[in-house]
Protein backbone atom coordinates (compact mmCIF):
# COMPACT_ATOMS: atom_id res chain seq x y z
CA UNK A 1 0.00 0.00 0.00
CA UNK A 2 1.01 3.48 -0.96
CA UNK A 3 -0.10 6.59 0.84
CA UNK A 4 -1.29 9.23 -1.51
CA UNK A 5 1.59 11.78 -2.81
CA UNK A 6 0.25 15.11 -1.54
CA UNK A 7 2.16 17.92 -2.26
CA UNK A 8 4.48 18.74 1.43
CA UNK A 9 3.66 22.17 2.91
CA UNK A 10 7.18 23.18 3.07
CA UNK A 11 8.20 25.99 0.84
CA UNK A 12 10.22 25.53 -2.01
CA UNK A 13 14.14 25.64 -1.07
CA UNK A 14 13.14 26.21 2.62
CA UNK A 15 13.58 24.14 6.02
CA UNK A 16 10.99 21.38 6.21
CA UNK A 17 10.24 22.05 10.12
CA UNK A 18 9.30 19.02 12.10
CA UNK A 19 7.60 20.09 15.28
CA UNK A 20 8.61 18.13 18.21
CA UNK A 21 6.44 19.22 21.03
CA UNK A 22 3.92 15.48 20.88
CA UNK A 23 6.99 13.42 22.85
CA UNK A 24 6.54 11.10 25.55
CA UNK A 25 9.95 12.38 26.87
CA UNK A 26 8.10 15.59 27.85
CA UNK A 27 5.86 15.22 31.44
CA UNK A 28 2.95 16.68 29.76
CA UNK A 29 3.22 14.03 26.94
CA UNK A 30 4.07 11.44 28.76
CA UNK A 31 1.01 12.32 31.44
CA UNK A 32 -1.48 12.73 28.44
CA UNK A 33 -0.79 9.13 27.13
CA UNK A 34 -1.27 8.23 30.30
CA UNK A 35 -4.73 9.66 30.98
CA UNK A 36 -5.61 8.83 26.94
CA UNK A 37 -6.18 12.72 27.51
CA UNK A 38 -6.84 13.25 23.45
CA UNK A 39 -7.55 16.89 23.95
CA UNK A 40 -3.93 17.77 25.25
CA UNK A 41 -2.19 16.23 22.88
CA UNK A 42 -4.37 17.96 20.73
CA UNK A 43 -3.80 21.13 21.97
CA UNK A 44 0.16 20.71 21.03
CA UNK A 45 -0.88 19.78 17.84
CA UNK A 46 -2.59 22.90 16.59
CA UNK A 47 -0.43 25.19 18.55
CA UNK A 48 2.53 23.58 16.43
CA UNK A 49 0.46 23.70 13.27
CA UNK A 50 -0.38 27.05 13.63
CA UNK A 51 2.88 27.80 14.39
CA UNK A 52 4.57 27.09 11.51
CA UNK A 53 5.09 23.29 11.58
CA UNK A 54 5.48 21.33 8.16
CA UNK A 55 5.07 17.67 10.01
CA UNK A 56 3.76 16.93 13.55
CA UNK A 57 6.12 14.07 15.13
CA UNK A 58 4.34 12.10 17.15
CA UNK A 59 6.44 9.90 19.84
CA UNK A 60 4.93 7.46 22.20
CA UNK A 61 7.69 6.86 24.74
CA UNK A 62 8.21 3.41 25.71
CA UNK A 63 5.26 1.84 27.82
CA UNK A 64 6.23 -1.71 28.15
CA UNK A 65 4.10 -3.87 25.94
CA UNK A 66 1.60 -0.78 24.89
CA UNK A 67 4.46 0.82 22.17
CA UNK A 68 1.71 0.19 19.10
CA UNK A 69 -1.43 0.85 21.12
CA UNK A 70 0.06 4.09 21.86
CA UNK A 71 1.63 5.30 18.79
CA UNK A 72 -1.83 3.99 17.06
CA UNK A 73 -4.00 6.18 19.39
CA UNK A 74 -1.67 9.34 18.72
CA UNK A 75 -1.88 8.98 15.15
CA UNK A 76 -5.17 8.93 15.37
CA UNK A 77 -6.12 11.97 17.80
CA UNK A 78 -3.27 14.25 15.92
CA UNK A 79 -4.71 13.41 12.65
CA UNK A 80 -8.43 14.19 13.97
CA UNK A 81 -6.68 18.11 15.06
CA UNK A 82 -4.58 18.41 11.88
CA UNK A 83 -4.32 17.71 8.18
CA UNK A 84 0.00 18.07 8.59
CA UNK A 85 1.80 14.68 7.82
CA UNK A 86 2.96 12.91 10.55
CA UNK A 87 6.64 11.96 11.34
CA UNK A 88 6.48 8.55 13.53
CA UNK A 89 9.25 9.02 16.00
CA UNK A 90 9.57 5.20 17.05
CA UNK A 91 12.52 3.04 17.37
CA UNK A 92 10.05 -0.54 17.41
CA UNK A 93 9.39 -1.71 14.01
CA UNK A 94 6.49 -3.83 15.35
CA UNK A 95 4.92 -0.26 16.79
CA UNK A 96 5.62 1.29 13.14
CA UNK A 97 4.12 -1.56 11.34
CA UNK A 98 0.71 -1.14 13.53
CA UNK A 99 0.20 2.36 13.40
CA UNK A 100 1.24 3.13 9.06
CA UNK A 101 -1.68 1.76 7.42
CA UNK A 102 -3.96 4.09 9.83
CA UNK A 103 -1.77 7.70 8.74
CA UNK A 104 -4.24 9.10 6.06
CA UNK A 105 -2.58 11.54 3.42
CA UNK A 106 -0.13 12.79 3.34
CA UNK A 107 2.70 10.59 3.15
CA UNK A 108 4.87 10.43 6.64
CA UNK A 109 8.00 10.49 7.61
CA UNK A 110 9.48 7.26 9.23
CA UNK A 111 11.79 8.96 12.37
CA UNK A 112 14.39 6.28 12.36
CA UNK A 113 16.17 3.67 10.72
CA UNK A 114 19.95 3.30 11.04
CA UNK A 115 22.78 0.43 10.21
CA UNK A 116 22.09 -1.86 12.96
CA UNK A 117 20.91 -5.06 11.19
CA UNK A 118 17.81 -5.63 12.91
CA UNK A 119 16.41 -2.15 12.26
CA UNK A 120 18.05 -1.70 9.26
CA UNK A 121 15.82 -5.01 7.53
CA UNK A 122 12.67 -4.35 9.72
CA UNK A 123 12.45 -0.87 9.04
CA UNK A 124 12.94 -0.88 5.38
CA UNK A 125 10.15 -2.87 3.83
CA UNK A 126 7.91 -0.37 5.60
CA UNK A 127 9.29 2.36 4.33
CA UNK A 128 8.98 1.08 1.16
CA UNK A 129 5.60 -0.57 1.25
CA UNK A 130 4.31 3.16 2.53
CA UNK A 131 6.05 5.41 0.63
CA UNK A 132 7.37 6.51 3.10
CA UNK A 133 9.86 9.55 3.88
CA UNK A 134 12.81 8.46 6.55
CA UNK A 135 15.17 9.87 9.08
CA UNK A 136 18.30 8.07 8.40
CA UNK A 137 20.02 8.09 11.47
CA UNK A 138 24.52 8.32 11.43
CA UNK A 139 23.98 5.21 13.82
CA UNK A 140 25.50 1.56 13.38
CA UNK A 141 26.33 -1.47 15.43
CA UNK A 142 28.49 0.09 17.72
CA UNK A 143 28.97 3.17 19.65
CA UNK A 144 28.09 6.25 17.29
CA UNK A 145 31.05 8.31 15.71
CA UNK A 146 31.79 11.15 17.19
CA UNK A 147 34.08 13.22 14.92
CA UNK A 148 33.19 14.50 11.31
CA UNK A 149 34.57 11.75 9.17
CA UNK A 150 33.15 9.26 10.89
CA UNK A 151 29.45 10.60 11.09
CA UNK A 152 29.81 11.11 7.26
CA UNK A 153 31.37 7.75 6.45
CA UNK A 154 28.35 5.94 8.32
CA UNK A 155 26.13 8.51 6.96
CA UNK A 156 26.87 7.60 3.31
CA UNK A 157 26.66 3.76 3.37
CA UNK A 158 23.20 4.13 4.72
CA UNK A 159 22.80 6.56 2.30
CA UNK A 160 23.91 4.28 -0.12
CA UNK A 161 21.96 1.38 1.28
CA UNK A 162 18.67 2.97 1.31
CA UNK A 163 19.01 4.25 -2.45
CA UNK A 164 20.10 0.73 -3.38
CA UNK A 165 16.88 -0.61 -2.19
CA UNK A 166 15.12 1.70 -4.37
CA UNK A 167 14.26 4.33 -1.85
CA UNK A 168 14.80 8.41 -3.77
CA UNK A 169 17.46 10.01 -2.35
CA UNK A 170 14.48 13.11 -1.81
CA UNK A 171 12.91 11.10 0.55
CA UNK A 172 16.19 9.96 3.02
CA UNK A 173 16.80 12.88 5.91
CA UNK A 174 20.22 12.06 7.13
CA UNK A 175 20.46 12.98 10.84
CA UNK A 176 24.21 12.82 11.94
CA UNK A 177 23.32 13.17 15.83
CA UNK A 178 24.08 15.98 17.81
CA UNK A 179 25.94 15.59 21.47
CA UNK A 180 26.07 17.87 24.28
CA UNK A 181 28.46 20.26 23.41
CA UNK A 182 29.72 20.63 27.23
CA UNK A 183 30.70 17.25 27.38
CA UNK A 184 32.64 17.44 24.21
CA UNK A 185 33.44 21.13 22.98
CA UNK A 186 34.23 19.44 19.72
CA UNK A 187 30.66 17.71 18.98
CA UNK A 188 28.52 19.70 17.61
CA UNK A 189 31.27 21.16 15.22
CA UNK A 190 31.62 17.74 13.74
CA UNK A 191 27.67 17.42 13.33
CA UNK A 192 27.75 20.68 11.55
CA UNK A 193 30.93 19.90 9.46
CA UNK A 194 29.61 16.15 9.03
CA UNK A 195 26.20 17.84 7.14
CA UNK A 196 28.01 19.75 5.18
CA UNK A 197 30.31 16.89 3.87
CA UNK A 198 26.81 14.87 3.32
CA UNK A 199 25.52 17.78 1.16
CA UNK A 200 27.97 17.87 -0.74
CA UNK A 201 28.77 13.93 -1.38
CA UNK A 202 24.87 13.60 -2.14
CA UNK A 203 23.42 16.22 -3.63
CA UNK A 204 19.43 15.95 -3.45
CA UNK A 205 19.54 14.29 -0.56
CA UNK A 206 18.16 16.19 3.07
CA UNK A 207 19.98 16.75 6.49
CA UNK A 208 18.07 17.06 9.85
CA UNK A 209 18.90 17.33 13.49
CA UNK A 210 17.05 17.75 16.49
CA UNK A 211 18.84 20.79 18.48
CA UNK A 212 17.90 20.25 22.32
CA UNK A 213 21.25 17.54 23.16
CA UNK A 214 23.49 20.00 22.15
CA UNK A 215 22.84 22.51 24.51
CA UNK A 216 22.35 20.00 27.46
CA UNK A 217 23.59 20.92 30.99
CA UNK A 218 23.83 24.15 29.79
CA UNK A 219 23.08 27.48 31.07
CA UNK A 220 20.66 29.57 28.17
CA UNK A 221 19.96 26.79 26.31
CA UNK A 222 17.20 28.16 24.32
CA UNK A 223 19.83 30.71 22.78
CA UNK A 224 22.86 27.81 22.06
CA UNK A 225 20.27 25.68 20.29
CA UNK A 226 19.52 28.32 17.38
CA UNK A 227 22.88 29.43 17.46
CA UNK A 228 23.56 25.68 16.53
CA UNK A 229 20.67 25.43 14.56
CA UNK A 230 21.86 28.47 12.06
CA UNK A 231 25.59 27.08 12.00
CA UNK A 232 23.84 23.97 10.92
CA UNK A 233 21.94 26.23 7.81
CA UNK A 234 25.06 27.54 7.22
CA UNK A 235 26.24 23.89 5.85
CA UNK A 236 22.87 23.06 4.05
CA UNK A 237 20.90 21.15 6.72
CA UNK A 238 17.55 21.74 5.34
CA UNK A 239 15.69 20.54 7.81
CA UNK A 240 15.09 20.21 11.68
CA UNK A 241 13.18 18.60 14.50
CA UNK A 242 12.23 21.68 16.84
CA UNK A 243 9.60 23.79 19.07
CA UNK A 244 7.94 26.10 16.41
CA UNK A 245 6.19 27.65 18.75
CA UNK A 246 9.86 29.01 20.36
CA UNK A 247 9.37 32.17 18.81
CA UNK A 248 13.11 33.44 19.00
CA UNK A 249 14.22 29.64 17.39
CA UNK A 250 11.78 30.43 14.18
CA UNK A 251 13.03 33.96 13.72
CA UNK A 252 16.60 32.95 14.03
CA UNK A 253 15.32 30.13 11.36
CA UNK A 254 14.12 32.85 9.25
CA UNK A 255 16.61 35.14 9.71
CA UNK A 256 19.31 32.27 8.35
CA UNK A 257 16.69 31.24 5.25
CA UNK A 258 17.41 35.29 4.19
CA UNK A 259 21.13 35.44 5.04
CA UNK A 260 21.39 32.08 3.42
CA UNK A 261 19.98 33.10 0.09
CA UNK A 262 17.03 30.41 0.57
CA UNK A 263 14.70 33.41 0.82
CA UNK A 264 14.14 35.33 -2.17
CA UNK A 265 15.11 39.31 -1.47
CA UNK A 266 13.85 38.34 1.57
CA UNK A 267 10.48 38.06 0.74
CA UNK A 268 9.41 35.68 3.45
CA UNK A 269 11.28 37.39 5.87
CA UNK A 270 9.91 40.73 5.89
CA UNK A 271 6.40 39.00 5.07
CA UNK A 272 6.54 37.47 8.88
CA UNK A 273 8.20 40.48 10.10
CA UNK A 274 4.93 41.98 9.04
CA UNK A 275 2.92 39.50 10.23
CA UNK A 276 4.28 40.10 13.78
CA UNK A 277 5.87 36.85 13.84
CA UNK A 278 9.81 37.24 13.92
CA UNK A 279 11.11 37.97 17.21
CA UNK A 280 13.87 40.37 17.12
CA UNK B 1 59.62 52.37 13.80
CA UNK B 2 58.11 49.02 14.89
CA UNK B 3 55.54 49.67 17.63
CA UNK B 4 55.49 47.27 20.51
CA UNK B 5 54.96 43.56 20.31
CA UNK B 6 52.30 43.55 23.45
CA UNK B 7 49.67 40.70 23.72
CA UNK B 8 46.49 41.05 22.23
CA UNK B 9 43.41 41.25 24.74
CA UNK B 10 41.67 38.43 22.71
CA UNK B 11 41.22 34.70 24.29
CA UNK B 12 42.72 32.00 22.21
CA UNK B 13 41.30 30.68 19.85
CA UNK B 14 38.11 33.10 20.24
CA UNK B 15 36.56 35.91 18.18
CA UNK B 16 38.72 39.19 17.91
CA UNK B 17 36.45 41.62 18.30
CA UNK B 18 36.66 44.96 17.19
CA UNK B 19 34.33 47.67 18.09
CA UNK B 20 32.59 49.85 15.76
CA UNK B 21 30.95 52.25 17.26
CA UNK B 22 33.69 55.17 17.11
CA UNK B 23 32.95 55.92 12.79
CA UNK B 24 32.21 59.42 11.27
CA UNK B 25 29.21 57.72 9.49
CA UNK B 26 27.23 57.68 12.94
CA UNK B 27 25.18 60.84 13.07
CA UNK B 28 26.84 61.58 17.06
CA UNK B 29 30.05 60.76 16.20
CA UNK B 30 30.09 63.18 13.08
CA UNK B 31 28.99 65.70 15.12
CA UNK B 32 31.41 64.71 18.17
CA UNK B 33 34.06 65.14 15.42
CA UNK B 34 32.55 68.47 14.20
CA UNK B 35 32.45 70.08 18.04
CA UNK B 36 36.40 67.97 19.02
CA UNK B 37 33.81 66.95 21.99
CA UNK B 38 36.43 64.85 23.21
CA UNK B 39 34.18 63.38 26.30
CA UNK B 40 31.76 61.99 24.15
CA UNK B 41 34.39 60.00 22.03
CA UNK B 42 36.07 58.66 25.12
CA UNK B 43 32.55 57.64 26.70
CA UNK B 44 31.78 55.36 23.99
CA UNK B 45 35.60 54.17 24.05
CA UNK B 46 35.18 52.78 27.28
CA UNK B 47 31.39 51.68 27.09
CA UNK B 48 33.13 49.54 24.04
CA UNK B 49 36.15 48.78 26.40
CA UNK B 50 33.55 47.52 29.25
CA UNK B 51 31.46 45.25 26.89
CA UNK B 52 34.33 43.11 26.08
CA UNK B 53 36.14 44.98 23.02
CA UNK B 54 39.57 43.84 21.87
CA UNK B 55 40.27 46.52 19.85
CA UNK B 56 38.81 50.09 19.39
CA UNK B 57 38.25 51.15 15.45
CA UNK B 58 38.33 54.84 15.05
CA UNK B 59 37.28 56.52 11.65
CA UNK B 60 36.98 60.20 11.48
CA UNK B 61 34.95 60.05 8.23
CA UNK B 62 36.13 62.22 5.14
CA UNK B 63 36.06 66.13 6.50
CA UNK B 64 37.69 67.73 2.95
CA UNK B 65 41.12 68.80 4.36
CA UNK B 66 41.20 67.37 7.92
CA UNK B 67 41.51 63.55 7.52
CA UNK B 68 44.76 63.15 8.65
CA UNK B 69 43.80 66.39 11.59
CA UNK B 70 41.00 64.16 12.67
CA UNK B 71 42.09 60.78 12.73
CA UNK B 72 44.98 61.72 15.08
CA UNK B 73 42.75 63.68 16.82
CA UNK B 74 40.61 60.54 17.55
CA UNK B 75 44.18 58.47 18.50
CA UNK B 76 44.86 61.05 21.05
CA UNK B 77 41.56 61.15 22.59
CA UNK B 78 40.81 57.09 22.40
CA UNK B 79 44.32 56.79 23.88
CA UNK B 80 43.52 58.64 26.77
CA UNK B 81 40.75 56.56 27.49
CA UNK B 82 41.68 53.16 27.25
CA UNK B 83 44.30 51.02 26.87
CA UNK B 84 43.13 48.77 24.51
CA UNK B 85 44.51 49.33 20.88
CA UNK B 86 43.03 50.83 17.84
CA UNK B 87 41.87 49.69 14.16
CA UNK B 88 42.40 52.66 12.35
CA UNK B 89 39.90 52.87 9.63
CA UNK B 90 40.53 55.03 7.14
CA UNK B 91 41.42 55.02 3.05
CA UNK B 92 43.86 57.78 2.97
CA UNK B 93 47.14 56.44 3.41
CA UNK B 94 48.84 60.19 4.17
CA UNK B 95 46.15 60.00 7.12
CA UNK B 96 47.19 56.88 8.26
CA UNK B 97 50.70 57.81 7.86
CA UNK B 98 50.07 60.79 9.62
CA UNK B 99 48.42 59.00 12.81
CA UNK B 100 50.10 55.81 12.79
CA UNK B 101 53.58 57.36 14.79
CA UNK B 102 51.03 58.57 18.17
CA UNK B 103 49.83 55.23 18.20
CA UNK B 104 50.65 53.65 21.42
CA UNK B 105 51.27 49.88 22.48
CA UNK B 106 50.12 47.19 21.41
CA UNK B 107 50.59 47.47 17.92
CA UNK B 108 47.34 48.72 15.85
CA UNK B 109 45.02 47.03 13.10
CA UNK B 110 45.73 49.24 9.75
CA UNK B 111 41.66 49.13 8.11
CA UNK B 112 42.76 48.58 5.38
CA UNK B 113 44.30 47.81 2.62
CA UNK B 114 42.94 46.10 -0.92
CA UNK B 115 44.46 45.32 -4.28
CA UNK B 116 44.17 49.18 -5.84
CA UNK B 117 47.35 49.79 -7.33
CA UNK B 118 47.93 52.98 -6.00
CA UNK B 119 46.29 51.85 -1.90
CA UNK B 120 48.52 48.70 -1.31
CA UNK B 121 51.88 50.49 -2.56
CA UNK B 122 51.17 53.32 -0.39
CA UNK B 123 49.42 51.16 2.50
CA UNK B 124 51.88 48.25 2.59
CA UNK B 125 55.21 50.47 3.44
CA UNK B 126 53.18 51.53 6.64
CA UNK B 127 51.97 47.93 7.98
CA UNK B 128 55.65 47.13 7.44
CA UNK B 129 57.14 49.95 9.14
CA UNK B 130 54.69 49.89 12.00
CA UNK B 131 54.41 46.26 12.32
CA UNK B 132 50.86 46.40 12.07
CA UNK B 133 47.88 44.09 11.77
CA UNK B 134 46.41 44.84 8.19
CA UNK B 135 42.33 44.13 7.24
CA UNK B 136 42.97 43.15 3.35
CA UNK B 137 40.16 43.89 1.62
CA UNK B 138 38.24 41.36 -1.26
CA UNK B 139 38.52 44.73 -3.44
CA UNK B 140 40.92 45.05 -6.64
CA UNK B 141 40.61 47.95 -9.13
CA UNK B 142 37.19 47.17 -10.16
CA UNK B 143 33.81 46.74 -9.13
CA UNK B 144 34.33 44.66 -5.90
CA UNK B 145 33.34 40.44 -7.32
CA UNK B 146 29.76 39.16 -5.84
CA UNK B 147 30.10 35.10 -5.96
CA UNK B 148 32.44 33.57 -3.67
CA UNK B 149 35.21 32.53 -6.13
CA UNK B 150 35.61 35.69 -7.08
CA UNK B 151 36.27 36.87 -3.48
CA UNK B 152 38.34 33.52 -2.31
CA UNK B 153 40.55 34.29 -5.74
CA UNK B 154 40.90 38.60 -5.30
CA UNK B 155 41.65 37.54 -1.55
CA UNK B 156 43.90 35.02 -2.45
CA UNK B 157 45.65 37.61 -4.39
CA UNK B 158 46.19 40.02 -1.85
CA UNK B 159 47.27 37.81 0.87
CA UNK B 160 50.12 36.14 -1.65
CA UNK B 161 51.57 39.67 -1.85
CA UNK B 162 51.08 40.25 1.28
CA UNK B 163 52.96 37.53 2.44
CA UNK B 164 55.82 37.83 -0.47
CA UNK B 165 56.08 41.35 1.01
CA UNK B 166 57.12 39.89 4.50
CA UNK B 167 53.47 40.46 6.30
CA UNK B 168 53.13 37.76 8.81
CA UNK B 169 49.67 35.66 7.47
CA UNK B 170 48.96 35.83 11.33
CA UNK B 171 48.61 39.17 10.74
CA UNK B 172 46.28 39.47 7.75
CA UNK B 173 42.49 40.00 8.28
CA UNK B 174 40.48 38.96 4.84
CA UNK B 175 37.37 41.02 4.77
CA UNK B 176 35.34 39.12 2.08
CA UNK B 177 32.75 42.11 1.64
CA UNK B 178 29.56 41.66 2.51
CA UNK B 179 26.45 43.47 0.55
CA UNK B 180 22.60 44.18 1.56
CA UNK B 181 20.86 40.41 1.28
CA UNK B 182 18.00 42.09 0.65
CA UNK B 183 19.52 43.64 -3.26
CA UNK B 184 21.41 40.24 -3.88
CA UNK B 185 20.15 37.22 -1.81
CA UNK B 186 22.91 35.24 -2.86
CA UNK B 187 25.40 37.54 -1.74
CA UNK B 188 25.79 36.70 1.73
CA UNK B 189 25.97 33.12 1.65
CA UNK B 190 29.04 34.37 -1.57
CA UNK B 191 30.71 35.75 1.77
CA UNK B 192 30.40 33.09 3.94
CA UNK B 193 31.32 30.65 1.45
CA UNK B 194 34.56 32.72 0.55
CA UNK B 195 35.43 32.87 4.39
CA UNK B 196 35.09 28.71 3.88
CA UNK B 197 37.60 28.81 1.37
CA UNK B 198 39.88 31.30 2.77
CA UNK B 199 40.35 29.67 5.65
CA UNK B 200 41.18 26.59 4.09
CA UNK B 201 43.81 28.03 1.57
CA UNK B 202 45.91 30.01 3.78
CA UNK B 203 45.77 28.24 7.28
CA UNK B 204 47.17 30.99 10.21
CA UNK B 205 45.31 33.46 7.91
CA UNK B 206 42.38 35.35 9.47
CA UNK B 207 38.86 36.50 8.32
CA UNK B 208 36.65 39.57 9.32
CA UNK B 209 33.35 41.27 8.46
CA UNK B 210 31.24 44.18 9.38
CA UNK B 211 27.68 43.01 9.70
CA UNK B 212 25.43 45.92 9.14
CA UNK B 213 25.67 46.49 5.38
CA UNK B 214 24.13 42.22 5.45
CA UNK B 215 20.85 43.59 6.63
CA UNK B 216 20.85 47.27 4.65
CA UNK B 217 16.99 47.94 3.99
CA UNK B 218 15.69 44.62 6.40
CA UNK B 219 13.65 45.22 8.94
CA UNK B 220 14.54 43.68 12.62
CA UNK B 221 18.43 43.79 11.51
CA UNK B 222 19.86 42.89 14.43
CA UNK B 223 18.80 39.59 14.21
CA UNK B 224 19.72 39.82 10.56
CA UNK B 225 23.06 40.82 11.41
CA UNK B 226 24.17 37.97 14.40
CA UNK B 227 22.09 35.27 12.28
CA UNK B 228 24.92 36.53 9.50
CA UNK B 229 27.68 36.24 12.32
CA UNK B 230 27.10 32.84 13.13
CA UNK B 231 27.05 31.20 10.07
CA UNK B 232 29.87 33.06 8.94
CA UNK B 233 31.55 31.46 12.31
CA UNK B 234 30.55 28.21 11.60
CA UNK B 235 32.77 28.80 8.26
CA UNK B 236 35.47 30.04 10.14
CA UNK B 237 35.51 33.78 10.32
CA UNK B 238 37.41 34.46 13.76
CA UNK B 239 37.16 38.34 14.08
CA UNK B 240 34.39 41.04 13.55
CA UNK B 241 33.59 44.60 13.68
CA UNK B 242 30.56 44.74 15.25
CA UNK B 243 29.00 46.72 18.62
CA UNK B 244 30.15 45.17 21.98
CA UNK B 245 27.56 47.01 23.05
CA UNK B 246 24.57 45.21 21.50
CA UNK B 247 23.84 42.41 24.63
CA UNK B 248 22.40 39.93 22.06
CA UNK B 249 25.17 40.23 19.71
CA UNK B 250 27.29 39.23 22.18
CA UNK B 251 25.65 36.68 23.16
CA UNK B 252 25.41 35.18 19.77
CA UNK B 253 28.74 34.90 19.41
CA UNK B 254 29.65 33.59 23.22
CA UNK B 255 26.89 30.98 21.97
CA UNK B 256 28.62 30.04 18.83
CA UNK B 257 32.38 30.26 20.23
CA UNK B 258 31.04 27.43 22.30
CA UNK B 259 28.59 25.45 19.50
CA UNK B 260 31.76 25.39 17.14
CA UNK B 261 34.61 24.46 20.21
CA UNK B 262 35.52 27.24 20.35
CA UNK B 263 35.52 27.79 23.85
CA UNK B 264 36.67 24.35 25.45
CA UNK B 265 33.62 22.41 27.91
CA UNK B 266 32.03 26.32 27.29
CA UNK B 267 33.40 27.59 30.15
CA UNK B 268 33.65 31.05 29.08
CA UNK B 269 30.08 30.35 28.26
CA UNK B 270 28.76 29.61 31.29
CA UNK B 271 31.23 32.35 32.99
CA UNK B 272 29.78 35.24 30.92
CA UNK B 273 26.25 33.51 31.48
CA UNK B 274 27.01 33.62 35.78
CA UNK B 275 27.95 37.47 35.21
CA UNK B 276 25.16 38.24 33.74
CA UNK B 277 26.45 38.98 30.16
CA UNK B 278 24.59 36.39 28.50
CA UNK B 279 21.32 37.70 26.91
CA UNK B 280 19.52 34.97 26.11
Amino acid sequence: MTLPQADESAPAGGMLIVAERINASRRAIRGALEAMDAGAIQREATAQAAAGAHYIDVNAGTFPGREAELLCWLVDVVQAATPLPLCLDCPDPAALAAALPRVKAPRPIINSINLEDDRFDRVLPLVRDFGAKVVALAQGQGVPPTTADGKADLAARLVERLVAAGVPLDDIYVDPLVFPVGVDPRSALATIDAIGEIMHRFPGVHTICGLTNVSHGLPARALVNRTFLVAAMGRGMDAAIIDPTDAHLMAAMRAAQAVLGRDEYCMAFIEEFMAGRVAA
